[in-house]
């Protein structure tokens, strides 16, 4: 038996294990799922013969040593901070190792101790990061291996409901960390470089300049910047490429109303508000409207943004119970992010029939015998229910899948990785359209920006 | 002779070593003005028989701790953060000390120590803060004394150009640091209090919620909210006024001007901007701008801030060159609002016969036998020229005009103060008056916001 380490069973793990589990006689696998709560790890097992759960506190270092010892290989599904730990005792017992989580510089500084003992750790092999490496990898070499030139790269990744639980006028839940989302963009300026020139979008005017995206069978979408899209720009090989664009995708006009809380101010985390926990969700959104003694706070709001009375932008914000004095915030000295989140969680959380969908848009521009073209490609995945969601099947078969990989010595370049190799996204890519994870291509016409 | 330090003799010391020579005869005074460049304070010296002039460098601690040995008083026009290291040898070697600026946590815990030496360690006593406490706590105590209970504090404050000197679009030049200029507001929600309501404006709203002030003989003024007016609401007793802001003074016109750059995001200091040295002024622009192939950087700015053809706001912008390809930023890994900084310095920057002004303007609101009554105290103060500026005199006065006062034993009340007593207040406005910082107080209809 091969024994495989899965620390950390929380929401994400679900696909992971279960498909590990699936290969577990085939393939001779144990697992061992380790988690601070028993009860999480025990539930992740499904009392499957070849799994063990146990209670795995990672600051207890002769327990967390012990385990890893007795591992072939670690998965570390922890948050991306409480990865380091973990890979260094995975090189002092020359452990391979895998997360979904992008590379800190604690990890790369590994690089060397792991090519000298010619260790594999697999890292950014979720969804994003992740699948959007391999699936923009593998166009990427495609068209240079025929001879093109890349000229414009744009990705775009958006975890949504499924179109038969999207019940909302802002067609969103929240389907991952709420907080997240509340705070999405801030801290300087969303950067990426168009037609050879840089720019620059200012929060407040991220969610007013996004982009139209359609997909066949689901129709239109919008992307916004996200904060750093030329992050990938040399590891992909665009250096070159006049447009490198990264963005995040909603459904058409919930960024025109997400604009509205920006506007206000509601969005900011730097802060606390006083007297928080006995306010009324009315009186917090007075907090950000000017003084009067008659005029109603909702016409103040309406006057703010310049709000007609006949726009659905209205219908958004009273669908979300706003301007109602009866509901308290109930949130010790909270930001305007932290309340605006309990406020959203109270219309935004996912009912338990609801499924969820992850839409990825990847644009590849390029030259070819001096002849502009473009291929698109597309991947819609919907969540089977609320354990095996679009977002535990992205993040966590491509884990699972590369540590298989990794063990069966078919992918062998060592080091602290990033899956951009062929080695890597080919069998990877293959293996997931049988889980419904299929990207589709096609050739359009090149337009560019010009 | 009484030995006055004076540490520090940048272009705020100007007025206050001059009040300082003329009383020196009178009053017995030798000043020694030290600074870390010998020129700058030879200069300030005047060749006066009792000025002295030192290069000091105050982070050599045996020249520092000398110089202060041989003083009776110690003032410190350091910028803030250097205070501290003076007023420690200052508690050692028993001697008073005076600052402009706001009092530290690090000064603050040496109130103990300068009360058990009985020293006076007075601190804001420049302008603002400084000739703002004095003459709010003055019609603040005479409101008390008649029995009235105040319920509205409105104060506001603003370095300008003179009417004389107002010769371009925006109604202002850089009179004092421009940095703090392109900053003003940033940092997180203005917040106040306003008929019992706490409110808070984001940094995209604070130029766009003004309120406009009527100043006898010069005119109308507007005032945006500062980060926090409620600062000072304890010191000044105003914990059960329903009303208190504080705000900062430009001309009409010049917030809803100064907004468009925080629209674009080119007041952003949080990042730097690629290839910033060689990049034109246009180029700059064009960076928060769209991209296309063939509209001007001049029509997608004025669709962007929807700029009508006949808008003023679109000739503050041509008045300051910023469309210009051939102006080139010619600073390195430059922040959006360092670059700003530079092109507005080019249009902005006083002229050698320019001259500036100060405006201040108090509201008072207050019940007086049942009826709510107002007094507004207005304050503008003229520069005699660039060296003798509105600035140098408002913020060096006080500050001499208090050192003479507790070396004279006029102000007694030992330990790290703000000037609210009425030994200090009632002197020093007394004098200002002399030198032109008169304050005109009238009654006025109350309006409240009700």
């Amino acid at each position: 038996m091969r024994n495989i380490l899965i620390i950390g069973a929380g929401r994400s793990a679900s696909s992971l294990i279960k498909y590990l589990l699936e290969k577990s006689e085939s393939e001779n696998l144990h697992l061992t799922i380790g988690d601070l709560s028993l009860e999480l790890a025990q539930k992740k097992t499904q009392n499957h013969t070849n799994a063990t759960a146990i209670a795995l506190d990672i600051f207890n270092e002769t327990q967390r040593r012990e385990e890893i010892q007795k591992a072939d290989i670690v998965i570390s599904m922890l948050p991306a901070h409480l990865h380091i730990e973990v890979a260094k005792d995975c090189i002092t017992y020359k452990k391979h190792m895998v997360t979904a989580s992008y590379i800190s510089d604690a990890m790369q500084e590994l690089d060397a101790a792991a090519k000298a003992n010619n260790l594999i750790f697999m890292n950014e092999i979720g969804l994003d990061p992740g699948i959007d490496h391999l699936s923009a990898m593998k166009v990427i070499d495609e068209i240079r291996e025929k001879g093109g030139k890349m000229i414009l790269f744009e990705s775009f990744c958006g975890g949504l409901v499924a179109p038969e639980s999207d019940t909302n006028l802002w067609n969103y839940k929240f389907t991952w960390a709420p907080r997240n989302v509340v705070l999405a963009g801030q801290g300087g300026a969303a950067k990426f470089i168009q037609e050879g020139k840089y720019k620059y979008i200012p929060y407040n005017k991220l969610f007013r300049r996004t982009e139209f995206l359609e997909v066949d069978g689901y129709g239109r979408f919008e992307g916004y910047a996200n904060r750093d899209s030329l992050k990938y720009r040399s590891v992909y090989g665009l250096n070159d490429a006049s447009t490198v664009f990264r963005g995040t995708i909603r459904r058409v006009g919930y960024s025109k109303a997400w604009d509205m809380f920006v506007q206000l101010g509601m969005t900011d985390d730097s802060y606390v508000i006083d007297d928080s926990e006995t306010m009324s969700y009315r009186e917090f959104i007075n907090l950000f409207l000017p003084y009067h003694p008659t005029d109603s706070v909702e016409i103040k709001l309406r006057h703010q943004l310049k709000i007609d009375q006949d726009d659905v932008m209205w219908d958004k914000l009273l669908e979300l119970d706003l301007f109602n004095p009866n509901k308290i915030v109930g949130l010790k000295n909270a930001t305007p992010a932290q309340i605006l989140e309990k406020i959203l969680t109270d219309s935004w959380s996912l009912q338990p029939d609801d499924k969820d969908m992850i839409v990825m848009y990847h644009k590849f521009g390029y030259e070819l015998n001096g002849v502009k073209k473009q291929i698109d490609a597309t991947m819609v995945c919907l969540g089977d229910d609320q354990t095996y969601t679009a977002m535990a099947k992205t993040v966590g078969l491509p884990v699972a899948m590369a540590t298989l990989q990794i063990l069966n010595g078919n992918i062998k370049t060592p080091g602290v990785q990033l899956p951009l190799n062929k080695e890597v996204y080919l069998p990877i890519l293959k293996e997931l359209e049988e889980y419904g994870v299929i990207f589709h291509e096609k050739e359009v016409e090149y337009k560019g920006y010009k």
